[in-house]
């Protein structure tokens, strides 16, 4: 028996889960766990964890035509406990490179990576240690360099690339040519403080709770959907830099259960917002 | 068109969504919400809710004999938006009484509160400004009198119990005979601290979080099945009676949470533990 | 033997503390509590609740002339123990507005409700059932003439003013003659998602965690300084009208928290930031 | 300058900061911050951080004349930002262990780690990454000749011992002789779930938030005084080994809070019970 997942999306209506569940039924798989979600503008979200022994691609055939396509269906699958690669950009931080590295290696994160990309050579006999390749990628000579030597190690080699506090603006064309999502993890509550030195406009501001993000990346900086954030009480003692030090303990954590979810093929778009099925 | 909830629970098999599902649309029944979950221990659980405008009677009968006696289930229809019968019972706090009575008039829970039993008369105005008829059944003539007095008052007339800060043990047999579930919150993060007096026991081991606990009532004092816990963080400032203060916040939000759980037919028993299926 | 508060600040330097209490001690006064924190910015702020048999006007008069003056200190005394003056504005939504008045008559915050100040007349009865006089004063014939009528009832009467959901913009004008401060709850996690519909805009960006924040009002719109935040978690499964069914739980307790840190004088202004020393 | 930190206690008095700061001052010690407790039962409880130019010999003996006999206090003058040694012991878990390795590298603790012992050989390699000797000291010959060798090394070496999930009891004779606190994590919310395999007893008890409890250790198991406690959600969907996974990004932050308090000598004892001055 093989474990798949599968995710779909389609206009709302009466039976749409027993028609997807008397198919699968009807090619002997056995839907292990099941979420749906019904939006408020009338969208329908599922998403199913399935034991078989068909052949997978006669099964995805056969929904396609007997079901997808009749209910004009959006639709993927995905095998269920195969590590997807996964390729992680840092800067100067260390702490969610190294959280991400150690969840992988203990098997917490269905990952395997590939590469460490860091604007930093310091990390490089750490992330040596986890038997993973560093690649030293400089934004000295500017940018556009940076993304190009980026887009030859990563381009068409990853299922994900994960921002474990990159500090870099990614462009518009970088992100089309990947060709595969990425996650950011930024260090305040979006959307408030969106951009550079959040920790300082926090203090600035004067407010009583910091808090992490992770999104999906798009064009526009830190407005991709929203996948996890989570907040940490603060007080008049905390300076910017006690922000800074407080902000790493939730920053790693957000960070790993939104590429968990990622992972686990629990997130689906519902335009900017996402829909994570929970563990 | 009406709307109902499905609850049900049997041995883990293969295609037993796919079997539901397909009954109930085959009775034109829509699945707007479906919620469901297998256990460690190979026991299924399931959650729907539907939009139909099948006589209920007919709806439940075929669904007896089609789906759940073949598969030895155990299951329940219930009606959905129609507020259920409750009763308040309190002792001389009232937090959670008033909260519990302001969301009711709101309209935030599915309930008509058919009535106060108060072991104090101290809250009669205030309870009859919510039209609600006040009981006072002091213990001072003895538990028993109390328990048969309101025996009397609520035994076949509500469908939920509610101990609102009650204060007294209620006696088996007064379980056996009252006929309809109860929920208690417990000032204490459950197992820790069950019984009496547990903010000052909080205070005298030193915790650094308070918590409290809304659970079904069974024989056993405080060691009913969980329904929802929360907890707030203290300092060596508080002192029994600041924990009391502090602990009434989360008090009454977690009894509330329970109840509304329960009246929207979320929660199944799992032995000794429960399964919430949240909104 | 009467308990004062002492608050003060005045920039940094070597000995402040042991100047003050020793003036305090001896003059008799025993320091039962201290709080004190230095910025960022080398400011020095401090916090003292003390006990002393000596006149007031004694006390501070000669604190005044050896301490504050040469140190060019910003202080005052205030009485500890007794209720201050507050008047509640609010509008449709009740759940501010009874909580506080709930707390104020159990004796959890250190305050006397002199008036109820509502654009609507629906809360009439409840809040005289608190024994507090309830003034319906309507918007409809504009704003100008809703605050010059607040004005009347108000200014020179009380303390503080709280915003209990009170849902207008009160002009300059208004802030600079009534003469006390005013806290506001604003339902949203200030900086994000000032200014109207909060929770609409916190659906439409699909955050995970909505907030609350109370802060003192100032001209600018919920950019006042921060009191106290709270946020609570949220999913894809709540709609707008389920954000403000949860934010509800969070508003009347970060209101309650702010509220009660300013009457036990807890609450010293450092710019555009608050400390607030901590019970 | 040097800067120091003196924490002391003592029965309640009028008049004790005036006494202890006048004292200060008049030697030239600038107090940079100041906490101060009276307990419930009249104790007194106060930190200082202090700037000064003497010599701290005379300061102390100072201070012990003129202050510290004369009101019977208890009292300790510690060094202000000098890293204290620290010694880790483990088991098979490495989160609580790399955690802390990671902080004390980054400077967020004021520690120099000395030695790492561990009752497995796995994490040698991964330790002597951070430059720290690893000590195997399996139990496989039994406690008894474990905790002679760990006294061996320890004994005298180091101003404090964290258990980073150790795993094993160590005997009150150990605990008397090895002459320095020890500080342990419990992976569970004491005094819930005392003792061994907290986890699966959470999950078996049915509760809806599990906890992490770091406390100095004493002879009796899990009873030592507590210093931080943290809690996280979970639902019905997580089996014990996800509670095992949820429950390390909690474990780790409360030691790593708990040991930076300690270290920051912001912990006094009251009793069973601790005072933690925060940051």
């Amino acid at each position: 028996m093989t474990r798949a997942r599968l995710l779909l999306s389609c206009a709302d209506a009466a039976g749409i889960i027993a028609r997807v569940t008397t198919y699968l039924a009807g090619r002997g798989a056995n839907v292990i766990d099941a979420d749906q979600h019904s939006s408020v503008d009338r969208r329908f979200f599922m998403r199913l964890v399935l034991e078989h022994d068909a052949d997978p691609a006669a099964l995805a055939a056969g929904f396609a035509a007997e079901v997808a396509e009749p209910l004009a269906m959006s639709y993927r699958f995905a095998a269920a406990g195969e590590p997807k690669s996964v390729a992680l950009l840092c800067s100067r931080e260390d702490h969610c490179l190294l959280d991400l590295l150690w969840r992988i290696r203990r098997g917490e994160l269905e990952a395997r990576c590939e590469a460490v990309v860091s604007t930093y050579p310091d990390h490089a006999t750490v992330v040596e240690g986890f038997e993973v390749p560093y690649h030293h990628v400089p934004v000295s000579d500017g940018n556009a360099a940076a993304e190009a030597r980026a887009l030859e190690l990563l381009r068409g080699e990853v299922d994900l690339i994960v921002l474990a506090r990159y500090m870099q603006i990614l462009s518009a064309d970088f992100l089309d040519r990947v060709g595969c999502p990425l996650i950011n993890i930024h260090h305040g509550f979006l959307p408030a403080f969106a951009g550079a030195d959040p920790y300082q406009r926090a203090y600035d501001r004067g407010v009583k709770l910091i808090g992490a993000t992770a999104h999906y990346v798009t064009e526009e900086l830190d407005a991709g959907p929203i996948i996890e954030q989570d907040v940490i009480a603060i007080s008049h003692h905390h300076e910017p830099d006690d922000l800074a030090t407080l902000g790493r303990d939730i920053e790693r954590v957000v960070l790993a259960r939104a590429v968990k979810a990622h992972l686990e093929d629990r997130v689906l778009l519902d335009g900017q917002r996402t829909i994570v099925f929970r563990d």
